[in-house]
């Protein structure tokens, strides 16, 4: 989780379990002056993304709503070893408090 | 895949590769009249369903646009010999031919 500024802060999403990335968004909103925060994901890391991002959103930061969602492709530079760049989908959900 | 008028139709995502729904996607827009496709997805699926739609575009189906993208929860009842229904987390990404 890395900060932007002071309002807007942006998690990335990757292997571990959904409820990391819920904390992530909560601690995200727990400042008042927060209102909105981005979580962005690769790949497999997508279903955990929208898993976070419901979870947060119907549990916990209920004045939270998905602003918007974006889907992307990345181009991944080759591996050592591999001579061909990989694409990658992602997605990018923007939450903003209401 | 199913045919809600002639003009927009859906394509449930599964568990087949993404190719099988990018192939899914190519043929819904083959008729010059259609404008429109929604692309469903529930659970590890949704990955599924953001690679279809970043290939089938990126490749293949080159006018057609990503349009809106809405991720919500959808409540499955209990299986058998289960008392608890389950939360799952959907996508639901519509495109547009420009």
């Amino acid at each position: 989780m890395s900060n932007n500024s002071d309002d807007s802060k942006t998690i990335y999403v990757g292997k571990k379990y959904p409820m990391d990335y819920v904390l992530a968004i909560v601690t995200a909103f727990s400042g008042s002056d927060v209102k909105e925060a981005t979580v962005k994901a690769r790949g497999r890391s997508i279903t955990t993304a929208v898993d976070a991002v419901e979870i947060a959103r119907r549990k916990f930061v209920k004045d939270v709503k998905v602003e918007t969602v974006t889907i992307g492709t990345e181009v991944m530079p080759p591996r050592e070893g591999e001579s061909n760049s990989k694409n990658i989908s992602s997605i990018e959900i923007t939450l903003k408090r209401k």
